[in-house]
């Protein structure tokens, strides 16, 4: 299949009903809006089911419906939106049921803007809603990741009955590069745990009521020991020129790109910069960290959010290196210079001898 | 004036009215029924609003109401209100409006049981909302403190014009402690920013939207600039045993009664075992942790929950001593005994010497 | 008192005031939303509550809830508001709960326009609510007697235990004139039937819920029994030069302004013209028009509707007299000089003796 | 094909998807419940939409969608459910959508019980909703009209471009009686105002918004017309022993039934009594009605309401005949027995002669 040029969000559509989602429900919300659109479009020509709901708390229990009916099924939205599906999330993550939620974030608490923001991610990964649960987060930082990661969501969250967030933005959602997908498509099926008014599924319990406390207990061990298995083996994480890296630069997303370029360009100047970008945000790519702080000197965690995912690099090297953190907020995103800038100040401040080793190198 | 005999949930509204408190906006949930039920009973009386609304999403945004209008007001509610209440208190972070919220917590995610938990921890600390904000969060142990600290939400809602969460759970609820209310009444007052319809608050602004990328920013830095005086000035925490304390037990609300009964007990063993209570949750006590891993050589965080609070712990130490976390959840609440034995066991495994000197002073 | 200069919408939040209204419950709408507007700014004043609620279903719920208290409510709306409210005001019937509701009318089914129309007579009238129940309905044509008439309907919603709705139109809500309010203020008080969260109104029961075929029979004999002594001392109707009139205008609202000057036009012509203003809807004047019957040759209805009114007209004439009908919709309203027309060529039609003696008097 | 035994709600089921509906959007209640299990089980199978809504509002606003987009649609509920769809069914009157929805009509306003009445037809005939518009009603006597009357109701809708309701009952919805479909099915097929998404279609506008005054007066003219046309050509009524009745019994749905057996036993009697059954409820049958008066001496209304239809009945006849009126509420049915007892009485009112006549025929 030849690759096709579309935006990021068209691309979360198109691979949803590639992995055999058929059922859409969602509110459209800058700038998450053309997945609903393109859902509305190609849903029914999948024989699928788009619904636009009178909000987003509607389009989360009709996931929760449809989900117990066996069907892969899927929203989308932005920062308010996603507040507002919270409720839901909890009690789909209770039931373990599967479900993918797109998360286009948008900048600034309550309205904000329509600009790109990494504020959200406290809410998504931390979990917004109440109880104890998780959801998987992926997080795309290509219009083809979008597409991979979408699939693989749909994949992780009925392998592990759970809600799977995909968390990009808008820049993210908005930019057009070539994308390219499966020659094969997942067929719908529907699993055993499914209630579909059938006799034989009649016994079919889906329920997040557990009014025993020793059943309940029980109930979030085994979710717990599912969180474990995650952990072990979701965990994804992109690392460039990080063998030898004396720095590393962490971010994701959007600033993953641009932590590349920095890094890039850090290096011709003869610092040995690498960057740790992470795919899945739960479960956390702890021991990559643990693994390069053996060698790195010092992390540089750069956020669009007034620092959130820095707290999970800090406590994966719980002291062992020294973070720093740098960010902009609002919509404004870190330019590769200031970034560069900051990877300087930061490499005078801990690596003195990195750079006088430069310096000797520079005057040969 | 005299202690009166009343259930925490209670306290809470007796204190809400002393505290200035005109509005109250909610749904029945429990085990938080009582406030509604008792503010429906007595805001009347103090010639003030009751509102039974249609849901949890449209309490919040009367609620944003209400304070536009400069009128103290409150909500209370359990897991499944609370997430539905997300986006309205991203909302109200984000136009920089008072109020106070009462989670008293209960038992799982989903609909889960009515016993309970501290599972919230994420959702009511790290932020459920969407965007860069923070809420206060207050966590008392006693009737006493679910009114003392319901008097100082209202106080430090106006101080930071930020929403202020008093995380409770059914426990202290529900149960029955002499109270005493303070003498004077805060009487309700509007302040300057209040929209009230008259001419001269016509040209006051209340909104979250900033569409401009560095309003935005420019924005958020404001409420950041706030949140660090909050982080300052508003941090509180009872300690009990921690001067000489080589083990510090942490936890909060109802774990904290448990916690400074089971140190009492082991000091008569002749273990030296101090208690932190974080009373702010939000900000956290990371200062006094910073203090006491100075002396103390391991920490106990001990949580009805999956592990939440022990994030925070870990990350204001810092990999400065060791973390140990002991849980249960559901709704069993961990009892003395299983503690005790727990913090046994950790005394065994990091602190060998000290028990030699116990055995040593046991055998003279 | 001094006549004071408002708006239609004004007077009915004033008058609702001085009649012991001290709750408004609503959502803004064009051409009501004064009256929302009015009832924020006066309300708390009184001592009494404003809430604008998320949807006119959850404002007519809430006012079901105020009423259950026994606290004087009203809302106010216009079409699309007033078929959101057909549940609540059905539930309120069946449970004899009193209100007032204040419907000012737009144009059109649907979405509309915002222009004066009276296309809600069959919903407000015969009633849009599922089951056998009516409202009172009242319909004011100037602005001192949406005064009057909104007192009096509390008064009526109380007697009666009965929802009471005051239909204007856009015109005489927006429409300016000099208004009087009586010297003294009704103080409210709560009826014996309320439950009010007290030992002594506990046993009060309040429900539309009548599980037993009989049971259901009775309470609906009861409720008709109502309707009867509505329909024998509540029916009020304006008469203009009706005692000799052989041509006999009906309208309501503000097509009974028009109708009396076209009638003095006519008359000034030589017709005997005259005019019948239903004032209440419900109860309709059957017995005004079997009166009138006996001498009157014709009537002539004049709606602004594609044929409400009329119906009720005819089945009190029962073919008695002939029954002929004109109309405008859309927002346009019947001119003075084309219901002129009109009534001049029905007077050639079904009067053309009268014709004949009024061209020999101006002969003479 | 064989006739299939099934109940009334079932048989509506079946007969939409025999006529092409794909979508049914709704709100389980008794007795109306069955028509929405079905639904969900047989919409699937056929390629088309189920969706339990949120309310019965946002039921009606999915079918404004849904028909929007060409496909017919249908919802179902009773009473309660169908007051919260009257804004919608204003608003798909005013843009000319076709719908169907089923009213299982339960007893009582409010909550009622759930017993059958017929205490809605105001509602469903008259316009429970705002504005100049009406909605074509069929009220099926048996299961198998209730499949065919289901089919016409979808042909009628689209050819109106009008909702369209079928009335009946919770005996009609639930008794079970063998019924036979029609060999072939209708193909879904797009009409040609639809709004597909489509770049054809992006011209379509459908809207019931209408601005400027002319503009609103002439779309109304153009509903009015349609009206008309239905009053024209779609009356249906079935008719009993009326060639030479003297007493002609009128009453639809489950009522019509026990009428048809009340006259054959009085026809037993010597009473020349004949039935009106009106299968349209509107437009109603009133030429039917003008057309027996010029035979029969007295007509007698027989309904489980309050005495709704009867006014559509004096309406017909408009003095021509004396209107008698019989009624039970709440759930209790007229029995054959006390129908027939009041028919013999009125007989000795209105007809002495004929009785006489039946004394002397007897006593031969």
């Amino acid at each position: 299949m030849r690759k096709q040029l579309m935006k990021g969000n068209e691309a979360i559509v198109r691979s949803a009903i590639l992995a055999g989602c058929r059922a859409f429900y969602g509110y459209p919300i800058t700038p998450a809006s053309e997945i609903a659109e393109d859902a509305a479009l190609y849903m029914p020509q999948a024989g699928g089911v788009f619904l636009q709901a009178e909000s987003e708390v509607a389009a989360m229990n009709m996931i929760y419906g449809a989900a117990s009916a066996g069907v892969r099924s899927m929203s989308a939205s932005s920062g308010p939106g996603i507040s507002l599906m919270q409720e839901g999330i909890s009690y789909m993550a209770g039931a373990e049921l599967p479900c993918v939620i797109a998360d286009i974030t948008r900048g600034g608490p309550g309205l904000g803007n329509i600009a790109a923001e990494q504020g959200d991610y406290h809410q998504v990964v931390k979990g917004g809603g109440h109880g104890n649960y998780r959801t998987i987060v992926l997080a795309p930082h290509s219009v083809q990741e979008m597409a991979d990661l979408t699939a693989l969501a749909f994949e992780l969250a009925d392998r592990y009955r759970n809600p799977v967030v995909v968390l990009a933005d808008g820049f993210i959602g908005q930019m057009m590069e070539p994308v390219e997908f499966p020659q094969t498509a997942v067929a719908p099926h529907t699993p055993a745990y499914a209630v579909t008014g059938t006799e034989e599924t009649r016994g079919n319990l889906i329920t997040s009521l557990h009014l025993d406390i020793d059943d309940m207990e029980a109930h979030q061990g085994k979710m717990e020991a599912k969180y474990r298995q995650a952990e072990e083996h979701e965990v994804r994480a992109e690392e460039l020129h990080t063998e030898d890296a004396e720095i590393v630069l962490v971010g994701y997303g959007i600033m993953g790109r641009i932590l590349k370029a920095v890094a890039a360009e850090a290096r011709a100047d003869g610092l040995k910069v690498g960057v740790l970008r992470p795919i899945t945000l739960y479960p956390f790519p702890k021991l990559h960290l643990k693994r390069l702080a053996k060698s790195a000197k010092v992390f540089i965690v750069v956020e669009m959010s007034n620092g959130q995912m820095v707290e999970d690099v800090r406590l994966a090297l719980n002291g062992a290196r020294p973070v720093e953190f740098y960010s902009r907020v609002g919509g404004n995103v870190p330019s590769h210079d200031e970034v560069l800038k900051f990877v300087r100040g930061q490499a005078r401040r801990h690596l003195p001898e990195m750079l006088r080793e430069r310096e000797c190198a520079a005057n040969v």
